[in-house]
């Protein structure tokens, strides 16, 4: 594996979730994978998970970190081919990428949409130029259509829930106050396709994600006949992929709520995070035993750890 | 011990000095102790000694160390319960807390008091809910009240003084041009309750620190009284703590000067650093041979060693 | 060697330059030479380069690595005598450097010049206070008047070149939208003074570098003539040092193009990064296979490995 953009550059995605699994039952069982090699992490954007996770996912395989915050503590990076370079930014993705790629082993990015730009946002830029400058292997932090690592811890954390054998699982949306990007929805989307689950999406009208994504999965827009009888709900707002950027719904109907999970089958409870409290879900559905959202975090060491070992090997 | 908030918490006071200094004595003899363990130090404030100290002293026990600047690296916190976070902030510190657990063995947070409003500095929201919803132990970097790093490194200096059988100690408020905290002052106090001294506490009229932790220590509105004979100055400014957050003096009587410094009997001078010359003190006492500054700056080191060590175990 | 101010510090500049390559030959060999050792890394400026490749050098050598970005991570220092400190600043760089001495064993600065008082620029104000009050090796990271880590792996790279028994060398400015420091100008000519070629300097009148640090080297105003039959050109901006700080020349006819490019010996095209593309230098120049922009980045690394072990023995 030369890059891990996308849960698609996974060899073998069982082979992968189970890696993590194992080295979540002895974290430093590869502590020499790593040694002598060095994880640079660059943040675009904030991180609190992806920050602490990656970093010690590259210690316990031995690696050297390295963490920049590159908005603010280095140069602001041209992506643009052939301009005229006399704006703010002062440096081309060209050199920058060649350049990082000099002292790390492996580099993470961590690159937002701009939810502006639908075209843009989903050439995935950043990202894409050091793939396509960079001499070693590029690990994805969340960029602007995807979040695998934290699809991929989030597939160990299905593993671990005792679930019917062809559980129920339910992507459903839910409100926020700011427009988000659909990078998390997009990856659980994509890694649900690898399980073997009775999986639907449910979203108001206006905020189906991108089809080429979703496929043939059925997407309701009736959050209550989606959650009943479900094993597991993954609750997760985006703004509108089609009117790309906007907030179309403002209301609080489909925030996550005892009654709401009354309807399903005492299900888990998942999340990302970072979530806000009585508006995306209520304090009874995140303070009740059901919740997994720390589970998932716990989880994104051990799938940072599993795709760090991969990209090395 | 299972936290680290003020000097209170310490099983054995006397010990933890004893150890503090013998680290000093053979700084790497303990590290093994922190082998695989990660320390995670959160900033919420700026700084320098504890920053820098603190990272060194858990590379001294062969800790993996983390560092992040909370405030403009991860996402903006929400410390009340049941509120309906559609504002600024994203992240609740019942999830933080917990998250930040998964990836470290020990949380150092540095969370400095607001003095705008007593009651909420007084309840030390961060650190508490930090140690409500975190599963392991947490350090005080310098909260709203406290700065036992500090006191516990003041203590390892006094140590090494060459004092009489039993010393007098001052610890004498002086100028500052803007409020400063109590932390340094209130532990500074904790810590001379164990010490065999004649301690007494100079300030003027309105600055007297919490009768709470000062209790029957003589407190002197004369500092020119207070000197006499002392062998150790403590200076350090704090705003009123009965006006809360107020700057009541604003001349420069209380500057510690040569003159002031010649009323002791030849007194060590003290202070935590920053320390703003010619305001607090004068260049001729700061910059004379019996200054402990930078002393009690190295010695913060193995006073977060000794505290990280038995955190650990 | 205490410090590593200029290159003029190095007590054999040729052996450092040997050294910088047997360590790129083979980077580990000397692991176990900063065991239990500290740098401090302390930024005042941004860096993407000396960031990167200063901690992987620390880490070459098996030393622990402490990055501070000191403007905003900490207090803002004081540097001149006998102030009263009732400002902006809150410390005084004679306890800054003090106090980070008792935590590292080596302190990498990077400060850059103001480029508004020649006079100030040139007391190189916060490397001499460190140097002046710290106890332990200051390593320069770029400051106002000189960048010699990268003059160093710039003499690597010379090396590496296949290059004409006394080549011919050309340091030419090039234009840019911003008034740039002489840091790298500077440190390339004291560099090419212990380097056996036809060295000249090319820069259209007023932009003169400092005639201390030129002595007899031949300055061409007339870039053409400067570059016929080059083997190597290294170009850079840099403001009026006559009219300290100023932008004299705005068009673009000393961009460097290929026609410029095809009057010189087929030469190297050299840069220390961050460069503007088609505002310093074309496209088609920067991206042909003469560029040697990356494998400068990359000795870096090792310049600064070879730099760290000599201020460590």
């Amino acid at each position: 594996m030369k890059q891990f953009l996308t849960l698609n550059d996974l060899p073998d995605f069982d082979a992968q979730v189970a890696l993590a699994k194992e080295i979540k039952s002895n974290p430093y069982q590869y502590e020499q994978v790593g040694r002598r090699k060095t994880l640079g992490l660059l943040f675009f954007n904030p991180s609190l998970r992806t920050r602490l996770s990656t970093q010690k996912a590259g210690r316990l395989l031995g690696m050297d970190v390295m963490v920049m915050n590159f908005s603010n503590e280095a140069w602001a990076i041209e992506y643009e081919d052939g301009t005229i370079m006399e704006g703010l930014r002062s440096e081309h993705v060209k050199e920058a990428a060649q350049v990082v790629s000099q002292y790390c082993d492996v580099v993470g990015i961590r690159a937002f949409a701009s939810l502006t730009d639908k075209e843009k946002d989903e050439e995935e830029q950043v990202l894409q130029k050091f793939i396509e400058h960079a001499n070693m292997p590029i690990l994805n932090m969340e960029s602007a259509t995807a979040h695998p690592l934290q699809a991929l811890a989030d597939a160990l954390t299905l593993k671990e829930l005792s679930l019917p054998k062809r559980p129920k699982v339910v992507l459903t949306w839910a409100p926020h106050p700011k427009a988000l990007p659909h990078a998390v929805g997009n990856s659980f989307t994509r890694m649900m396709q690898h399980m073997d689950a009775d999986f639907v999406i449910a979203n108001p009208e206006g905020y189906d994600l991108d089809k080429r994504i979703t496929k043939d999965i059925p997407v309701l827009h009736n959050q209550d006949e989606a959650l009943k009888n479900a094993d597991v709900v993954y609750a997760k707002n985006w703004c509108s992929y089609e009117h790309y950027g906007q907030i179309l719904k403002t209301d609080n109907t489909w925030m996550l709520t005892p009654d709401k999970m009354a309807l399903t089958n005492n299900a888990s409870f998942m999340h990302c995070l970072p979530i806000r409290r009585n508006v995306v879900v209520t304090d009874g559905v995140l303070d009740h035993p059901t919740s997994r959202v720390i589970q998932q975090a716990n989880n994104r060491t051990f799938a940072a750890a599993a795709v760090l070992k991969t990209l090395l090997s």
